[in-house]
């Protein structure tokens, strides 16, 4: 038996609702298992709630302290030896904090309120440690690398082997993508791929010629630099042209924008179509509106909740004045229209990367007022994104839905490492307080780049560095290598970014043997396209992208070829040298976990998770020669596929398997194939006995864990339960729970 | 003055309908003109009536007898100084043979009637007579070489400053092609290269092992040999798919064939969806249909017009079971809804190259039961061609309607030469009567290819010659040299006979200067995609495509550009050296002879004739260095530019100007150029007392041309008009007459 050693560490990340909750069932698994090898798994928290409590350690008593994880997690991704598992977590909109704040508060932590509009200093410092909780907050700190998302073998085949449904398309479909045609970003784009290091300013020069210097950048040698602006007027008057044309072409209407990750610039487009779509309630009550707080940009709910201070009889004059914006506008996609939920309710509701897929899936519909699903205009307001969905939707509409039985898969290499585009461009995003000209200029004054801007405008700069590039570019050759697959590298050639990435992909392919590999450089219309036309014949092809189209399309390939994103096999081999593996990029389902509390049934599938812990624990027995590791992770291999091909994933009804079940079975597998194995005696005469016990115990704990199902259960807070109670509901099989301690 | 010689001669065809009639009042005009450089105009009569007269010399009295004049013709195209004007003549369809058959024999002419099922040996020689007389049966004679098409200058200048409307494209239109997913021609297709010359055998084995020889090829040494059949079930299965959607989806539906062009596969093709859109009438009514001839591949009007033989009673009851079948099946397009002329009526009034680009000019709509426009699918079995209309849907919906204002060119270079491709396959085609094999067998009793075709099924081979390929490659260089602009071969890799042909243009191309030119080889989608996205950026490509796009393209862009393929230039370059300079390709136009009939209005344009004799008369100044010629021609292109400009093209409303006085204008402005210009003072003195006297007179003569409008006009006869009544008709400003004689 070796003895641990510090290297032979997986960190096992903590995160948010459903995956957190089946963390609670299956890392006792994992760790028991593990412990064989000398393998150690220890979490590390990094829950929204644990974010903001490691943002206020002044405001806490010293019991309530907690670390600051996810810095201490960063630190570690730099370590050659780092092997992180990191399961799906929060991306925080505005009123997911405030709720996450409320729920901290009544469990007694003195956390400060969000404040919506920081005046006071100490109030704009608070509203600074928040925004560094907000959105996609810990994916920028953790994913020290590029990344590499594919469908691992045993999923596909099973896809194939049991496709999940996909909605008939009509040829005579009215649905699809609307887009800018000028003003937005793609318009306005311009870029500069740095000669030396220099620390450049972000400028506004206004009307009457003084210059504010919004932010200092330290830019390195051939780092590319971006910027770009977002005409309000335009966007407004897109807004505007898209509401008359569903209203008379009689086509629901919906917006698909990414408010959680776009975290500053998003959620103003949000607000605008909320503006215009309830243009004559803001036109009348906009001033009492500014009096009560209301914010637009977090959506309509933002109204409902903020007019409730009001009298009543003037509450009803508000919504008899939303309602009459119903009867001249287009009908309006739904999140629920049971409850009346709005697309605009929310800005987090709808997010672009699922919601597209999902429409497509379904017929290219959405669901509408009475519950029906309809043909949509899917609002995008970015073309430069936009395009893409439209191209499948006329893919969809000329050859049918795609056939999960017989299509090939779109793994995806993309750039992420360093901040790399979009991801870091939040604190580069600005709206335009008054008209002027944003630039940017050199320390030595030269301007780099500069827009004409009107008040209102949404302008921002964005860095990609030279080195993330060029690993990048080391992936995609190495996946295609390895895979035997062509590679398409998404570069747009009307686009001022790509244009700078094209040269920098085209210098740095000559570094690596490309021989026989079939690498292509394309505009996103022709990469799809040409993808698309490929997946129909069964055929797979790489897509070489940057930031924000890995995480599109990390999830519509995904979602059309296996059903979900979860199932993919997510790696960021970081650029020092260790290895991230994230699980279920799906997100991190909320109604998964109000079905938890009202019936105690998981439907979250960890397959993500089974399939993380094999990479992560075949490299860790790679790195530090622990043949007993590698054996570990063949063996969860195998059970992963033994499971998919029996079925053993969590069902959506309450009373039938669960996750916890999905987890019994995996462990079961998992040590027959250990077992069974003969390489090493010693690993298979330790898991003999826990393979025989569950075997034979298989009906009594599946019964045991059906037992619980049907009634309510308590996890003691939603963003920050109860560890205990967690515990509790995770694991209530005790003949499960004792065959593992006996191990 | 330079005498008349041989060579000095252009060959202006005679033809039928409104070109015919135009040539009326053209003609004189031209002869005018062209003598004071020596330069003579001859007629050819190629005219449906002319062709049936010279085809039964036996029948007629010497008075008669007319020459063979299309051979005669065809014959002359081997001739390096061939200098010949093609009008658009008819393609007829047998429903417009029998007309023209009836009104020569009202007038006297012992032609015999076209037997519709041949027994007799007399029978076959008159079927075998008449059917080199059907469809396109002219241009396989005349057009011996590629073909070379564009939009002149002076045209697209126009075009950009005086926009045709276009109609608008809803985002969310439901309009869409529809195509086979297999079993067509398409999936079936086989192709060879011969090696050497040799005679082949197309065969068809039965059931019973029997082997009949259908025809014996003889084909050249690298000449190209396609196969492919279309099944008859999987036809019928398309059609009830379709219609079902239609039905399911609430859209119009609508058949596109060309049953002129593919006069013998497209008839029958036409009369699968006869039979099974009236399904039940035919499954009732077969027998009795059977035995009064009714033929379904010549539309509903054949079951009309042979029902009128039965009783009164037994028809309404026929006519109602039509009616019934409305009932269940999806609103049809119109070819006349004021009429109740539905697209199934007769196969030659919905023509897909005319057809599919009037449909994406008027958004994507064709005109329903009600005389209202709707989205529509447009159903097109073969999907080797649909997809292209499909893609420009797509493209249409996604980016708007074309801006003829700002879009493009895409002028073509078609694979034409030695009745290449489609073109020569009608002898080639068959239906086949009982399930067997089909096989196409080498001299030496090699299988070069087969299929296992059913009862029902259309086969059908294919031939292009290998000196044809080499002219067509070195004409798109030339093309794209001259004109300085990319050029696209639209050759699919999926489709056998493509690559054939790819092999062979990439050989050829070696054979030419190539540098500096963008020349690249695409499959159709990606061709007609890179066109489009090019053109409504303002940006040229050529299409250097086969025969059967060849002549879809030449229709369809034209259409969005100009608003009208009449308006192109058409040449074709012949192999021996001689050159035909076609006009109008946008068909003969029956409407336009029926306005004439009616109130004495002509609404052809006869700008294609203008275009055609300036490139045709600068052709022979060329070659005959005449240099009066030439100043002719220049002085030409100058009066039709000015022509254009001021807006003298004809009106389609009676009373204003029409063809006749379109051609005054076109004859002032000619006149005055002439008389303007100073490098030939002899021919600018000639020219000077008509350039006065029609100025002087245009407002005499323009009302002496109104004068006659508004009623009916007699022109003796339709497809065999008289001679002296024509003349009288067209040439009815004797002020005009005597202006020209003065000459």
């Amino acid at each position: 038996m070796t003895t641990p050693t510090p290297n032979q560490k997986i960190i096992y990340t903590l995160t948010d609702e459903a995956p957190y909750l089946a963390t609670g069932s299956l890392l006792p698994i994992v760790r028991a298992f593990t412990s064989a090898a000398g393998v150690e798994v220890e979490t590390s928290d990094i829950s929204v709630a644990a974010r903001i409590l490691a943002a206020f350690p002044e405001k806490l008593t010293d019991d309530q302290k907690v670390p600051d994880t996810l810095a201490e997690l960063g630190e570690l991704t730099l370590d050659p030896n780092a092997n992180i598992i990191k399961l799906p977590n929060i991306s925080a909109s505005i009123p997911q904090l405030k709720a996450a704040i409320a729920e901290l508060q009544a469990q007694g932590y003195d956390v400060p309120n969000y404040p919506d509009e920081a005046v006071t200093e100490e109030e704009k410092a608070i509203q600074a440690n928040y925004s560094k909780i907000l959105g996609s907050a810990v994916n920028p700190v953790l994913r020290q690398g590029n990344s590499d998302r594919r469908a691992p073998p045993a999923v596909k085949a099973f896809a194939r082997k049991f496709p999940h449904s996909m909605g008939k398309w009509s040829k005579a479909s009215r649905s699809h993508a609307d887009y800018m045609r000028g003003g937005d970003f793609f318009s306005s784009e311009q870029s500069v791929t740095m000669t030396d290091a220099d620390e450049v300013r972000i400028e506004f020069v206004g009307q009457n010629s003084n210059v504010e210097v919004k932010k200092s950048l330290k830019l390195e040698a051939a780092e590319v630099l971006d910027s770009m602006f977002m005409s309000a007027k335009a966007l407004d008057a897109f807004f505007e042209r898209t509401l008359q044309e569903c209203k008379e072409d009689g086509v629901m209407w919906s917006l698909h924008v990414k408010a959680t990750m776009m975290k500053v610039s998003h959620p103003i487009v949000f607000g605008h179509a909320v503006r215009v779509f309830y243009r004559e309630v803001f036109e009348k009550y906009g001033e009492l509106f500014e009096q009560l707080g209301v914010n637009p940009n977090n959506g309509m709910a933002s109204v409902y909740d903020k007019i409730k201070t009001l009298p009543q009889s003037q509450q009803e004059e508000i919504e008899e004045a939303i309602h009459a914006c119903y009867e001249h506008r287009p009908e309006m996609a739904m999140v629920d229209s049971v409850k009346g939920i709005t697309n605009l309710h929310i800005p987090s509701d709808v997010i672009v990367d699922a919601s597209m897929p999902a429409m497509i899936r379904s017929s290219g519909q959405m669901w509408g007022r009475d519950g029906k699903i309809k043909d949509t205009k899917a609002v995008m307001p970015e073309s430069t994104y936009a395009r893409i969905y439209q191209e499948m939707i006329n893919f969809c509409r000329t050859n049918g839905a795609f056939d999960p039985t017989t299509m090939g898969s779109v793994p995806n290499v993309g750039l992420m490492a360093m901040k790399a585009e979009e991801y870091g461009s939040h604190d580069k995003t600005f709206e335009m307080k008054e008209d002027g000209v944003m630039r940017v200029v050199k320390s030595d004054g030269t301007v780099l780049m500069q827009h004409n801007v009107e008040k209102g405008d949404i302008w921002r700069a964005c860095q990609t560095k030279d080195a993330a590039v060029r690993d990048w570019v080391k992936l995609a050759v190495t996946r295609s290598r390895q895979s035997d697959t062509p590679a398409i590298f998404w570069l747009d050639a009307e686009r001022a970014h790509d244009r700078q990435l094209r040269l920098k992909v085209e210098e740095y392919l000559k570094e690596h043997d490309t021989a026989g590999l079939d690498l292509r450089i394309m505009g996103y219309n022709r990469a799809i396209r040409t993808s698309m036309e490929r997946m129909i014949r069964g055929k797979d092809t790489i897509s070489v992208t940057g930031n924000v189209l890995r995480d599109y399309l990390t999830d519509l390939f995904p979602i059309m070829e296996l059903g979900t994103s979860a199932k993919m096999l997510s790696i960021v081999p970081m650029l020092a040298g260790g290895g991230m593996y994230e699980t279920g990029a799906g997100g991190s389902a909320p109604k998964h976990v109000q079905q938890v509390l009202e019936e105690n049934h998981l439907r979250w599938d960890s397959l993500g998770e089974f399939l993380a812990l094999a990479v992560s624990i075949e490299e860790l027995g790679i790195k530090n020669d622990n043949a007993q590791a590698k054996l570990l992770a063949k063996a969860l291999d195998a059970a992963t596929g033994k499971l998919l091909e029996n079925n053993k994933s969590p069902s959506r009804k309450v009373g039938e398997l669960d996750n916890r079940g999905s987890h019994f079975y995996l462990a079961m597998y998992w040590a027959q194939e250990l077992a069974a194995q003969t390489e090493d005696t010693a690993l298979s005469a330790r898991f003999a006995p826990l393979a025989k016990s569950l075997t034979e115990n298989e009906e009594k704990i599946i019964a045991e864990l059906s037992a619980v199902q049907g009634q309510p259960a308590d996890i003691g807070g939603y963003y920050h339960p109860d560890m205990a109670k967690v515990d509790a509901v995770m694991r209530p099989s005790e003949t499960l729970n004792s065959a593992l301690s006996s191990l």
